[in-house]
């Protein structure tokens, strides 16, 4: 019956009786049911433990009463099995050695088979799917191959990307087939993740939004076409996201996913519009909208659910991840007044 | 003579001969001349130091050829008389303490007195002036309101600005207070300049780009405008600047501004769009296309300055700040490709 979910036919752009949301990062540090399994295992212990990473998956399905699940996981856990070594510093987000500097690094780095290479992230899709029937969808995710490629050259985050850059501008032999490997890895990963019963994906493309739009089309773009044209999707819907994509959303399109993600920078209606008003859309309520007074929430909410209207199909979502300071309650709050809206 | 600088020609949307350019940090760490100066003298001692801020003011000047002089200084440095204690630490970022969290705290902080607080920046001014005269001219500077009230607030640089969204969400009556205070010392700030002969202005709303339309127009455009308003500004441009501006240029224009700065992120022509065509324009170099190979420079810099022909005044400079790491020689044959340029 996985047909009759309200987020897969929003995602399909078919009618529904009332907007879908999901929210990003929605199993996370705001939720002390994730804090209390965090303080017996470390982030990557909960990635690799299957029944763990379903259990986190979960609990945001049961305390909010989201319309669809996403697999807990990190974009970066596909990057291991590359030939990586992944580790994370409480408060200095991830540290990745040896950071890729040349093409002789890149040719170094294998395309994963995953069910030999990351079985745990299949497996916990299996007990999802058994948990979660009849009652909400499945997504699977991935990062896109240009920010996973900014991890693996700047070796962890970057505020300037200066490294990835260099690379991307002088060396595009070394560019080009590191952007390749990791397009092979991203069409394995996800088409492994839909057969083990990703009912859905989305391909986090997190920094595109540092580049012009003429970098993204010539040093992204062929790269992402290169990942949906690769995918198993006859029956799975593909979500494509991008922070701080305003400008890219036209171009973003060109590799047609079945729905864009949107950020909050810009207002959902123009979003639609900058689109061509014929494609499904997720978004784009402000991360940090949730720390407004609780009783404000549902004016924001309803807000962008009447610009969602303009489009084929809207799922509700946050314009990033939910942050980890957030009050669960506001975030509870949110989810009820996009279920209640009746605009 | 000043009124035939090409800079304050195409400021005013009136003919000019070439597209002038200038470079935002201009003066900085990517020069050596400026380095070895800096081996000599803290950030803060540079900027109280006249004789010294007006010489880094005009290193790129010799150095470089660019069509217009900016004063040496840093947005934080007026918030020290408003009662801020502020430090640099190398790598860090800029610390102020104590951070504001309260109406009382913004009740503690002064409206500055430019000539009896901040005499140096006048001074160096000053001394600016006397140097360039016939030669290129002098822009002054200040953050806007919301800016500096970001650094106040979090104590310092931010990832997610989540305590300063809070005051603004919450504590409706101390961010009214602060960002009225701000902007009046922004007004005396920025009219001290000018009368001691800044010959334009930009004003540096270098974070307004983290808020969605909603909450710029609620939250920052009142203040904005407040400081236009108090300007004296009858001979002399004001260039409205924020970094990840694409979704907000046409709320930022309701302040009037002279001149509309514009980040890498959107096509040039895409912005003069957006902004009504009736406008001048300054930018929009991506900061990181100065690590292009160096033969490459020059094609991307015709490419902006073929858009900027779509607005009544186009002065070119890069769409945020010069890199540290960024090579000399590079930012020259970018000052040079836009001298020669004759399409």
């Amino acid at each position: 019956m996985s047909e009759d979910y309200i987020f897969l036919k929003a995602c399909r752009g078919e009618p529904v009786d009332r907007t879908p949301i999901w929210i990003m990062r929605q199993a996370g540090r705001y939720m002390k049911e994730y804090r209390d399994i965090r303080a017996k295992m470390s982030f990557l212990e909960l990635c690799a433990t299957p029944e763990k990473a379903a259990e986190v998956t979960l609990q945001p399905i049961d305390a909010l009463g989201v319309d669809a699940a996403i697999l807990f996981s990190d974009i970066l856990v596909p990057l291991v099995p590359m030939g990586i070594e992944l580790s994370f510093k409480e408060g200095m987000g991830p540290v990745l050695e040896p950071a890729v500097k040349t093409l002789a690094d890149v040719e170094a780095l294998r395309v994963i088979e995953p069910e030999e290479d990351v079985p745990y992230v299949l497996e916990t899709i299996r007990i999802l799917r058994r948990e979660l029937e009849g009652r909400v969808p499945l997504i699977g995710f991935s990062g896109a191959p240009y920010t996973l490629a900014s991890y693996m050259v700047e070796g962890g985050s970057s505020k300037n990307f200066i490294k990835l850059k260099t690379m991307m501008y002088k060396e595009n032999a070394a560019y080009d087939a590191l952007m390749t490997k990791l397009a092979k890895t991203v069409i394995k990963y996800l088409n492994a993740q839909i057969a083990a019963g990703a009912q859905a994906v989305q391909v986090f493309d997190t920094w595109a939004g540092i580049l012009s739009p003429h970098d993204y089309t010539t040093f992204v773009a062929p790269y992402t076409k290169m990942v949906l044209d690769g995918l198993n999707r006859e029956t799975v819907p593909v979500i494509l996201y991008a922070n701080n994509s305003a400008t890219l959303l036209a171009l973003m399109k060109e590799a047609k996913p079945d729905v864009m993600g949107v950020d909050w920078r810009i207002n959902l209606d123009d979003a639609i519009e900058a689109l061509g008003g014929d494609i499904p859309v997720q978004g784009n309520l402000d991360p940090t909208a949730l720390f407004l007074p609780r009783e404000e929430i549902p004016a924001r909410a309803e807000e962008i659910l009447r610009m969602g209207k303009k489009a084929p199909g809207h799922i509700f979502n946050l314009g990033h991840g939910v942050l980890p300071p957030t009050d669960v309650d506001n975030v509870k709050a949110l989810v009820d007044a996009v279920h209640n809206f009746t605009g």
